[in-house]
């Protein structure tokens, strides 16, 4: 049946104006004043800003790390994110060498499969570059819509791929119509400051921070411009923290290099005085990069405000702090990296951002679904509301206060990062493909009901 | 009557989808699929690409300059426009020390009156500040819904203010919501610079370009964008043409600063060697700032790709090669500066820009139209393809070609600065306000059809 | 008669080593070990330094300012300046529009006549450039010897030249050999910040900071670089006090041009804080450009370092706090501009410098003296260590401990800013072209005896 | 006996006077006016300027690269380097993982044992950094006095550390009084680019440059500055080539690091085409890092003059063309790297430097010599003209004029990069340590007579 959603106010990347939504078969098929249509069923929307549903293109469900595994896999994971406003989620997919890459994205298509309730992609990691990976990959990329790498630049002897690797992955990316995803730090000094910091002793959960300092994320993020810039491809920088490595990013991009950056709700709004709280729970704030000193803060707003990152991803990688995070208690380097935050990502951009004057509205749509849409392929399906585009929508009541917390969220995950903070702005239903997930802050949607996306190939005229 | 422009491909600065268009009352009523309404007039865009009517925020009609006036007036100029795309225009009020500001903004309404064809505001020019522009101010802004302030810091003894003016500009547009623009050059040393030349015998067109180095036009701009971080204020610099200046406005952007740069296609396309064409013809070339060595030209491309600069004038300023620019035959210093562009600025960035992958067809869109319009206050009246907004759209042909001349133009000018050149794309039909203003490349407005916009204060969240 | 100083580590700019030293008729002739000659005066330097007489390129001495003259004239000031170690100063020639440069030169010749204790050279200002000034300025460098021009970018309506006079005074400088210096604070807006301060009714002296902000000072800077840089010319910033005015000169430096930096002690050792000292006492550390926030002092020590910054002057200008200082009693603006730093240079710089580890032996020499010399001049006749070049010697004890305090010091001024502060090294004598000045902390010299130096044309090549 | 030196002008790196040097003991016993001593051999060098001896810090002599050997062991090196004006060497000991370091060092003394004929001494290359080295280098630097270690960035598989063992060795060195040196370029992404470039038939010696861009030492070099940094511990950058090196090394320091770069005389003055040379002449141009194109030259010297850039060593490896060169025919990755530099180092940076106006005579001798004796602890006894220090001394005619052939060169190598290149000044007569080596331009020493010079540690207040 057609849905009609009335007296919202419609916000894109560019726009933003009073009109219904006409929607049927799952797309949007009109966007006008006093929109009718037979045997319609009518949402009113008054008071409410409808926007896109919310990109996440940064996400590990159902991930295992260091011997355990995440909190939230893609039942939890998509119904927590489908509370918070995301419609979409592109996952990594991790590989190991040695193993055909066709087989890590079968065991993901399995993590997915009747679980999700929104729909979903996945990004391929790549640890090494050798025969079989390329004659492997251009068939990936054509038949799973795969077009984006992941390379790891730190977690040595585990993910770290060396400079040769991450250069010739490169190559690929350009020549296939694929983008390369750097996790830039630099793993070899930090693996030797991690073990020194254990051999001294210093076992909490700061030195996590300390044995990461933000001048070795810069220098990998210039590392890697650099090499893009040699291979004249292009690269997206995910979760960047600070500002050295903000300034590398534009640097390059100045230089008229193609580069992109990511950041993500921890970074801009928590710092590394977290890590410092007592009885353990500085393990909860355990991201790689970690959390830095507050004042990057501003200088990670201002890049998304001028353009120089472009995306704020989740990162979501949950583990709970009873049983998991406490798994780095005596040992930091053993805590479970990440945090569960593709609940509230949508919300606190939205309300520390556009609500305190640092993203304008547009920006706002820009940041949380629009770019990631179109930087990953999956636009003009996913991240716009325009006639045609998949009917991915958030119904979003401005004015809603709520305070964050683990006794409501929906993550399956034992601890919120931002527990007790107020924010303005809430969603009140969001629908995938036209039909409700969420209805009046209510889980309507079911488990399966997610599709895969493949996805096109990637376009530098974004 | 209503129309319904069926089958184009509408274009924003954020979407690009196939649709159709229902119009009204001037006013875009709905976007969709397969829209139907009675007595509606058809109008078929199959093949073309549906586009916001260009603002051009950078126009000198009817314009006193060195004892000559513009070719175009507001009926020529703004029926070229239209043939361009181009469907509302930011022209400059110029204003004289010692008069009332009102009545500079009288005499440019009289010039408008009953003659333009689309619709039209005014800068105004702000050249020195007391008590009676204190005073005065405020009401201009309220009642005229003037909200943008033109300081020259060039044309010494003529136009040029001193710096303790433009740092005072700058306080009052922050305290009213307004936004200042600046000419950005060092008429001190180009003063000298230039009497200098003439006194050596080197009185050709060449000189205009030797006698304004691209280092005073970056001096300049970065001391406007210093003067306007220590007020706190907006700022936006015109026809930027060179790589120091992009370098300061996105230094100043970098730290967080309000600073918005506008280019122009001349600078884009052309370089100064044009300014030594034989038999004077270089006089047809001279612009303020002048034309630039050729690899300033990829510095701007990317400088608009990246988000540097955000927006592209004309700065239209016509004279006719005979006996205009002739005044200048002997000393170039009295060659009558600026040019005929208001015409194609709108097909030459999407040839030059989107054909050849420098910009997206959104980046086009937005540095053509939308972006203008957020910052001078017109959004979303203006700029955009948006339910509720002024139907001012183009009707364009991607696959015409045309080679721009003199001979096929419309401005009132004996020359083209372009001329020869082929572009691909051309506007078929124009309309503005929902009525056609050209309709298969024939103009079918009226002069007068115009009206004079009144626009909103400057807000810092586009 | 000849002198021997026997056993002390001499110093230069490269070099430290302990030799002895033979003196006669004014002149260096010989260093070695274990010098003799028959008939000479043998002086013990065991223990100390002998370092090169310092230069001080930047005095103020028997100037009116603001309606009051310095309190230091030629004799008081050159007494203080050769206890504190300093054996040449060069002094600032104020001209006025209008009179012939050649009278104001007299004026100057007149105040250091029968009272300078040391030897002297003066800078002349230079506030317009016409075609008497061009015509008489080829001479007065020819035969004063005067090669180095002071141009004021700030002090609107009393000193302050605009950018077409700065840029002539440039072409003029390249020319003929010249050195031009700048004072460099956007004087336009300055002034109106103090006049808008005044209104407000801020009138304590941290006003004067507050309406003389860094920014302006950087922004300055970069237009006397830019405009040096385009007329190929060389340049000077006098008391540079800021990371935005270092990081300018860095960035010109980098850029092939002939920019050099002085920076004086006020500004490495203060900072703001000290102008709102109770009971008025602020308006004691009143300096154009003004005091900094603190961190700036880091960015200072390390362009010295470094190189991007080549000396340290005194910018003598001496006023007491009764009767003078006290003039700017609510109204800072009224406060004469100036310290008294003649006398402690040469110790504060050694001691916070050399003692504090910032900056070599080496390094301090150069900028004390050597550099001084070079730039303007005086090299190797001043500001070495050097067979043939005079013995203006300074025998430092390194261990010496003494405090700063006005009741001892020897300039004719009745506070020092530096009052209580403990510095480690002292001079012990100091000899002026072989004579004594100081002998063991007592004056021994002469009014009178100091010359005038006609000083060499600037060469690059340093 | 003792020697006077008569009537030359004596140069150090901070000034230049007529004067009489008289030597005994092989150390300088005084400089003065018309020196007299009993006994004294008198050398006149009227017209002459008397430099201290050229340091060269970065040799090859004697040293195994890819299955061959120099061409100049220390015997005919160190023959080369006085008869160009070079007495002191401080050469790379090469050494094995899983060696200890002693072993290593003995051989090197065995390499140079009783056929050096200047002093010399040796820098430590470390390659991994574990218990046994980090137990065996204090003792190094204790009792051998080799207090610079060498880490390679580049040479995939061969000498290439990983950027623990860089940083780990940047501790070390911060602990032990040491200075590391860096080979910087990123050798994996080189390793690849070599690999690619022959798999695609590429062979020729232009593909040395091709797969070693600028990018990548310049991307190696920031890497290294920011560890070192991060480690706050003194970093020397080897050959420097190119712009985008000085870029990061300039920032460190404008940042407040301790970091110092070294450039080459082929860096300065050749460039990238002489690898096209024909008849596989392109090869006796292979360094690493390559020439460049001839654009970075300017920025180097630049550099140079500015202090961003601090000192020239020659990078002294010679191969034969004949036989060891011309193992890379058909396989430029196996032409071994490098060429005769040592005897021309010291005439090509005065001839190019100071007789063209890029250095003056001061910062030539600082570059050539003082400042890398000062670096590596070798100051004063090496590196200057002062009381005191060895008589390692050049007598230099500037007007002497000669044409740089592998038919009159000194060193065991059957060509010269610059052969057929005139320069302007020749050194006449080099004494070490008061006694002719080279005398009226013949070989007057002995093998065996040159010395191992113990340095001391590195002391960051140069």
């Amino acid at each position: 049946m057609a849905k009609i959603i009335k007296n919202g106010t419609i916000v894109t990347a560019a726009d933003h104006y009073k009109a219904d939504l006409l929607i049927n078969d799952g797309i949007i098929q009109a966007i006008g004043m006093n929109l009718q249509a037979e045997a319609a069923e009518v949402i009113d929307a008054e008071g409410c800003f409808v926007f896109p549903g919310g990109v996440d293109p940064h996400t590990h469900l159902d991930m295992p790390f260091g011997g355990t595994i995440t909190a939230d896999d893609y039942e939890t994971g998509t119904i927590a994110a489908a509370f918070g406003g995301t419609t979409t989620v592109i996952d990594f997919c991790l590989t190991n060498k040695g193993l055909p890459l066709c087989s890590s994205i079968q065991t993901w298509h399995a993590k997915a499969q009747g679980k999700a309730v929104i729909d979903y992609s996945f990004h391929l990691m790549i640890g090494e570059v050798n025969n079989a990976v390329l004659t492997e990959l251009p068939q990936i990329i054509a038949e799973e819509g795969i077009t984006s790498l992941k390379v790891f630049m730190a977690y040595k002897n585990v993910l770290q791929a060396d400079d040769g690797t991450l250069y010739r992955t490169l190559l690929m990316a350009k020549e296939q119509g694929a983008l390369v995803m750097v996790h830039a730090e630099n793993g070899d000094v930090i693996d030797y400051l991690i073990a020194q910091a254990l051999a001294e002793g210093n076992t909490d959960p700061i030195f996590h921070a300390r044995t990461r300092p933000s001048v070795l994320e810069g220098e990998a993020t210039g590392r890697a411009a650099k090499l893009s810039a040699l291979a004249d491809s292009q690269l997206y920088v995910v979760h960047v923290t600070c500002a050295e490595a903000v300034q590398q990013i534009a640097d390059s991009r100045n230089q008229g290099h193609e580069i992109w950056g990511e950041t993500c709700p921890q970074y801009l709004l928590l710092d590394e005085t977290y890590l410092q709280r007592p009885d353990f729970e500085g393990a909860k704030y355990v991201w790689s990069p970690p959390l830095r000193e507050a004042w990057h803060q501003e200088v990670l707003w201002n890049a998304l405000k001028n353009g120089q990152l472009q995306t704020v991803g989740s990162d979501q990688c949950s583990f709970n702090f009873k049983g998991q995070k406490e798994l780095g208690r005596g040992d930091f380097s053993k805590i479970p990296n990440g945090g569960p935050i593709i609940e509230d990502r949508f919300s606190l951009i939205y309300s520390e951002g556009v609500t305190k004057g640092r993203l304008s509205l547009n920006q706002f749509v820009d940041v949380i679904a629009t770019r990631a849409a179109k930087l990953f392929g999956l636009f003009p399906q996913k991240g716009t509301i325009a006639v045609g585009s998949d009917a991915d929508l958030v119904i979003f009541d401005p004015a809603a206060e709520r305070v964050i917390s683990a006794a409501t969220h929906h993550m399956n995950v034992d601890y919120n990062p931002f527990e007790g903070m107020r924010v303005t702005g809430e969603p009140v239903s969001v629908l995938s493909r036209g039909e409700f997930v969420i209805r009046d802050k209510q889980f309507v949607g079911s488990a399966g009901s997610g599709r895969y996306l493949k996805r096109k190939k990637y376009k530098s005229d974004l």
